[in-house]
């Protein structure tokens, strides 16, 4: 098993998409060699993994379409991670975006991988963090991630990726205030994508002095325009993302901070491993309509009984 | 200590504000009597939580505002949990949100509360589930979370709230294929805010179909058009949670999710509490740069000390 696993390994870094594949499919499930697999990772590809997050509205399939386009036409290859079940790249859009994302799958510098979303809750996969891992030991000069619309999963990603763009419309200039709280934390990258509506200069001004008071010596977040829809500002944006991971092996703090993410979500999966939340469930039904039920004390019984 | 507790959870149910600001500190810094607090807490006001989600720009903040109107005028008495930092209820928004608060600061039937944040990635305070018990012992109508304007809480929320209301704006029909997947899991209400908007009725049209394809002999999730800054159709939107909670009892399954999430979350935070993250991340940081390092090793380890 163990030279089955290394020879996996070594054909995944030599850029087999078959063994990627494989390799990919034993981590999502844990098939036997799973664990080979996540303790012999080399520690290589630090720097290549993009996640795209945004609201609804804001356009990020037909931004990703046009980052596609412009990598693979400057000879890139790329592996895409598609985590949100409506995504195109999942076959679970529209007939129109089927259509337009088929000279992506057919196209050798391209790797797409659809995983299952988390359950009833949507999130993330629960293996996301292991198949990324996996993914980063394979010659790709991008990774990215394509998150699922509604943004739940925006500070999962943020854990995860080392470059998260934020897709904004221009009407969030309302919002900017609370933005500021919560968004500002996670971009690495801004994009005010449907550029050419009325706020977007409003927006982009204001933006720019948040990012401003930010900045560190290191850097200043980026703000870029764009209008995906005509293709326009994707240079800019790839420009951005370029010089962004140039520097990033300088970035320790950010660095540490996505490794300890990780790390935490590593290790909540194993601690939570023994609790069954189907099983649950099931009791609390049970129990919800008895007079005297108190959640905190069944919660304490249950960990008791561990 | 047990009588003072007893005292204090009477008092609150008297609906004292000092005993119930008081509670809710000795919970959210798990002062002395913490735990006495929770296991004292008695199964009541179920069914009058209500989370407001969705994206920047959707004018939540002046929603929620126009629903506390509408509501106070009827004569009820609403308590509002605020965890979003830069919300005008926590003294973070800009000068003109601020002076259009003091009205609600000045009612005494409706009841504020501010809560930190988690830290740098934002999402909810970690004690929010716990207080949202407490605050639900007082005698309020209707109770509010507001949440952070960016998303990453509307699951947390979606496992708090026995009512979600997620708003939209009329803009995000482009990606409705991905509401599907994601929201459409989260919503009790749908509200289309800035109703006036040329993509509205397009927006309308398609949230019915999905909400008609999934609906249940039980109910079919609302669709309510609001124009917040006029008050436009904060009427009808008052309606449907009235009409919902009116029915709520029957809602067992979904009773049953909720509490099922809030198990887990109680569960989850008691078995991480002996690690310390800041700890991990000191690790991690001499260890990024070694040549060996790998992370699967480095959690696996971790968790043998323990």
């Amino acid at each position: 098993m163990q030279d089955k696993i290394t020879q996996l390994l070594s054909d995944i870094q030599a850029g087999s998409y078959k063994a990627l594949a494989r390799g990919i499919t034993i981590v999502e499930n844990s098939l036997p060699g799973y664990e080979d697999i996540l303790l012999q990772l080399s520690n290589r590809n630090e720097g290549k993994l993009i996640g795209i997050t945004g609201p609804p509205g804001a356009g990020k399939s037909t931004l990703v379409s046009s980052l596609l386009k412009h990598w693979t036409s400057n000879g890139k290859k790329v592996a895409v991670i598609a985590v949100d079940p409506s995504s195109p790249f999942n076959y679970g859009a529209l007939l129109g975006d089927r259509i337009r994302m088929n000279e992506f799958y057919n196209n050798p510098d391209i790797y797409i991988r659809s995983l299952a979303s988390r359950g009833a809750l949507g999130g993330l996969n629960p293996k996301i963090i292991e198949i990324t891992d996996v993914v980063k030991q394979a010659p790709f000069d991008i990774i990215l991630i394509e998150t699922v619309g509604v943004g739940q999963s925006e500070v999962e990603i943020a854990g995860l990726a080392d470059c998260s763009i934020v897709t904004l419309v221009p009407e969030a200039g309302d919002e900017v205030q609370t933005l500021k709280a919560g968004i500002m934390e996670i971009a690495d990258i801004f994009v005010i994508n449907k550029a050419d509506r009325e706020a977007a200069d409003a927006l982009y001004a204001s933006l720019k002095i948040m990012v401003h008071q930010k900045a560190t010596e290191e850097r200043e977040i980026p703000v870029v325009k764009t209008i995906a829809t005509e293709g326009k500002g994707i240079d800019e944006l790839a420009e951005s993302i370029d010089r962004y991971f140039a520097d990033f092996h300088s970035h320790t703090e950010h660095k540490v901070h996505l490794l300890t993410e990780k790390c935490w979500q590593i290790l909540q999966a194993e601690r939570m491993k023994d609790l069954n939340k189907k099983q649950i469930s099931e009791e609390l039904a049970t129990l919800i309509n008895e007079p005297g039920f108190n959640l905190y004390t069944f919660a304490k019984n249950l960990l008791v009984q561990k």
